[in-house]
């Protein structure tokens, strides 16, 4: 396999901060495309993984799985892109494609397991992938989604990640007009989430622990704003059919899961390190349920690029270039951005 | 309001024995059956009300909620039961009847909270409600089920409770034929969820921390038997679609979880003192469900009576007379008992 080096930004250890570094990229094979990175978001889940706080983390680790860019090349047998074309990649690069989960167009739940767009053992090519921190990527065509050109690309980045894992739960668990859906937490996700949920004609109910974002939460476009930390407001919020549970740090579900109405869901899209403590009554009485979602198959990440095209919704990003993404790390890890960092990929050329 | 004195078996205290009482009965009014109580089930709730394990409990309390008799007496307004008919009285006597889960006839998600026949404040005749440890009882009518003359009438008073416990959420979560259905634990509520399951189609695999018990579960009719303590069986075990958790002690449900295919629930109908503990991961990956249910409503109580009937399902019951009460309570508490009390009421006219 003919492979060739492209620049890159990324870390060779978990308490080393990232920086330039050449990586190989294959040349495209028969189905692949070729992408020049225009654009790559920043998710919480990069900074776990370059920190390793999950386990498992390959060194060098280059990060981004939020990337949005053009094509510049194609494998002879591409049918779906063509040079010139907009072009997004989210966190799945490749499944097995002969299970039903790969059938059915829901390959985060592949049989055999998906490859991550980094960090992750590529079966078909060898080595270990490398993510959207560089210069180009070379993916698959089958696992690649169009970019409509009316969309606003840095705000369309976080879509690939962000959106498509508030959008697939949300789908999933049928909000739409007459539904009283809740979004806990106002970050990356939760903000994608109220426009999402707003855009799909639900009644939205944004809980925060922060004052500042409560007001903020009305102009993203909440229904209804509850602090979480008053318990006469709680207690007077009405019942809700699902609530998106985006948090990522240790909280209290069970406030929220008496929130629900009969056979109502509390979804959990965050992923907190400590283990969540469930109450029985708590999910007995009303026959409730605590659930969990995660991204969504490349089918349903078009679908929810098209639904945000279609509907305006952008992404509230602060861009960056990536000689800033180190600060980037360090503010993200204090919540410190609204609600999305995306780098200007154009940066990299002149990065060290 | 007319009353009558009826005896009884209760207690004043939590740390007193049950013993005989006199209780006031309300005489029938428009709608109401009177009920010669002929058998009466034990379920672990009676001992926990009894105990204050869940607080709120009101003395002296008369428990009971496994009610099988026959019709001694009805209103004039009566018009499903008649005098001689054999009957049965669960959990709920009572409801709202206006709200649109009563309208529903899942008068258990009654928004204006239901009646509990026994250590419950009877909203519209005023005072607290007596259970089944006694001679007789009078409930509206909308709020008695018929009990077909075919079944066996002390094995069938456990389906009030427990048959009806399993099978509502056996039915809501789809159990069929195809679908593999988990129980955990085998106990009053476990050996009635392996035999409904069974009936209603599916394939069945019961897991266990007991090896005796992992035999009986055969003979109930389990096709796979998985002791939980193993790490070889539980790691070569299906995926389930469904999987019941009938326990009541604390318990590791993250192993169970994981045990689901993507989209499965683990639905409890236990109710474990001490919250649980549950992974962020194991209900994200593969958008799983740890979910609760509470019993069910009259008409599905009296569908779970005529399922049973038509399969020809019966508890396995220990008989006992109504001063072994106590030591049945005790039994009860280490698990010793395969796999339901069920008191002769016959009894109670000898006893003190």
């Amino acid at each position: 396999m003919d492979t060739k080096q492209v620049k890159a930004f990324g870390t060779e250890a978990s308490i080393e901060p990232l920086k330039g570094m050449k990586i190989e990229r294959r040349e495209v094979d028969v189905k692949d495309v070729e992408i020049e990175i225009l654009y790559c978001g920043i998710c919480h889940s990069d900074l776990h993984s370059v920190h390793n706080d999950w386990g498992g983390t390959l060194y060098p680790v280059v990060p981004g799985h939020e990337i949005v860019g053009r094509v510049k090349k194609v494998g002879e047998g591409v049918s779906k892109f063509k040079v010139g074309d907009l072009a997004g990649v989210g966190c799945i690069v490749d499944s097995c494609r002969e299970c039903d989960h790969c059938h059915e167009g829901e390959e985060q739940f592949c049989d055999n397991g998906w490859t991550v767009v980094f960090n992750s053992p590529d079966k078909k090519h060898g080595g270990i992938t490398y993510g959207g921190f560089s210069e180009s990527i070379v993916v698959d065509e089958n696992y690649v989604v169009h970019i409509p050109e009316n969309l606003d690309l840095p705000s369309a980045a976080p879509i690939l990640c962000a959106g498509i894992t508030v959008y697939s739960p949300l789908k999933h668990w049928k909000t739409g007009p007459g539904k009283n859906v809740g979004i806990i937490g106002i970050g990356g996700l939760g903000h994608m989430a109220i426009k999402i949920a707003k855009a799909m004609g639900a009644k939205v109910t944004v809980f925060t622990t922060s004052q500042a974002k409560a007001e903020d939460a009305k102009r993203l476009g909440a229904d209804e704003v509850v602090l979480s930390t008053d318990k006469e407001q709680m207690k007077n919020c009405p019942k809700q059919d699902m609530i998106l549970d985006t948090v990522s740090a240790s909280h209290d579900v069970n406030e929220y899961i008496n929130l629900l109405k009969v056979d109502g869901s509390l979804v959990l899209v965050g992923l907190p390190n400590a283990p969540l403590e469930i109450g029985a009554f708590n999910v007995v009485n009303g026959r409730k349920s605590f659930s969990g979602s995660n991204i969504g198959g490349i089918a349903e990440t078009q679908e929810v690029i098209n639904f945000c095209a279609e509907h305006n919704i952008k992404a509230d990003i602060e861009m960056i270039s990536i000689d800033e993404v180190n600060t980037a790390f360090e503010r993200l890890e204090k919540g410190d951005v609204k609600y999305r960092f995306v780098i200007d990929m154009s940066s990299l050329a002149q990065a060290n």
